[in-house]
């Protein structure tokens, strides 16, 4: 009886094969050759799953942005509408471990996108997919009566997102000039100046 | 005679060449063969000049760090303080193309330094110099009588660091989704909300 390979299951396998080796070298040591090591396969059994790096590549950011949709899917949504928005912004922000890796891989593949054109796309569809969250933020403040009046919201959702995004770098770049108390702070704080 | 050579100036041509290949080929890309090449040096010679890939990389990014603290050092701080302000937070936003190179480079380093132990210093330093420039922009509005009462400037320092990191992020990153104008508008609200 022939060995039956799923094929999907085993590109997840280099998926978290290639964030480990992310999360430990850095993006230039993940090579191929690297990740093939890593996930105990061959450069050429890699090969079958990925002809090229860069496919590799896109693979595990979606394979990354797949898992923070799962976990908000199974968020709880009950309580005071600041203290829910909150919780769901401090989600795109890498304050603990698993957040902290995926936020690691999303910045090195979103650099790399700026040099590799095949990137370019699954980097345009994260980012929209991240201002289409912000966006339903400020519409909901805005439409549950809950923000002050004149309020633009374009411009605010361009704002939070720069702000979340801004929050998210520096904790990644630098864990302890920033703690988690001041980031949930500046977050209540940012909501509480666009409400009543 | 001896040949004299100003080993400054060759530094300073060894980064201006790593600058043209981080921003052409990315950073996996910037190896010292290749900025060797770039800069029409052999790699016995440019080691001459940096014994190690990092001490190359720290050099080109205090070279760039020191570029942008000159070019606000020329800045004309006449005319509203609001409008000032802005002027000088757009130098640290990538709205032309020599900050965008600049903010590129930065990026590619920032990135670099979480797995390269030897640039995590030049990295804090940078990170702490921007944040005085923050703080110090807070503390003039505060000290001019332009703001609301009870701000808090720790709290104002961070939101609008992580704000102008932010928006830099996202006009490298995805320069055809946020423009400058829009940058204009989110900088001079944000500065309103903070004031009277």
């Amino acid at each position: 009886m022939p060995k039956i390979v799923d094929h999907e299951k085993q590109k997840q396998i280099v998926a978290e094969a290639a964030i480990r080796v992310i999360k430990r070298e850095g993006i230039e040591q993940a090579t191929v050759r690297n990740i093939a090591k890593e996930a105990n396969l061959s450069v050429g059994s890699l090969r079958h799953y990925f002809s090229t790096q860069s496919e590799l590549y896109a693979f595990t950011m979606n394979f990354v942005s797949e898992r923070v949709k799962q976990r908000i899917k199974r968020m709880n949504f009950d309580g005071p509408p600041i203290v829910v928005i909150k919780n769901l912004l401090k989600e795109f922000i890498p304050l603990n471990e698993e957040t902290r890796v995926e936020m690691e891989v999303w910045l090195a593949f979103t650099t790399k996108a700026l040099v590799d054109p095949y990137l370019q796309p699954l980097s345009e569809k994260v980012y929209e997919e991240l201002k289409f969250v912000m966006s339903y933020i400020i519409e909901k403040l805005i439409q549950n009566g809950l923000t002050k009046p004149h309020i633009n919201q374009d411009l605010e959702t361009d704002r939070l997102y720069a702000l979340i995004d801004g929050l998210a770098m520096h904790i990644i770049m630098h864990p302890d000039k920033i703690s988690s108390d001041q980031v949930d702070l500046i977050i209540e704080h940012h909501l509480q100046t666009l409400c009543k």
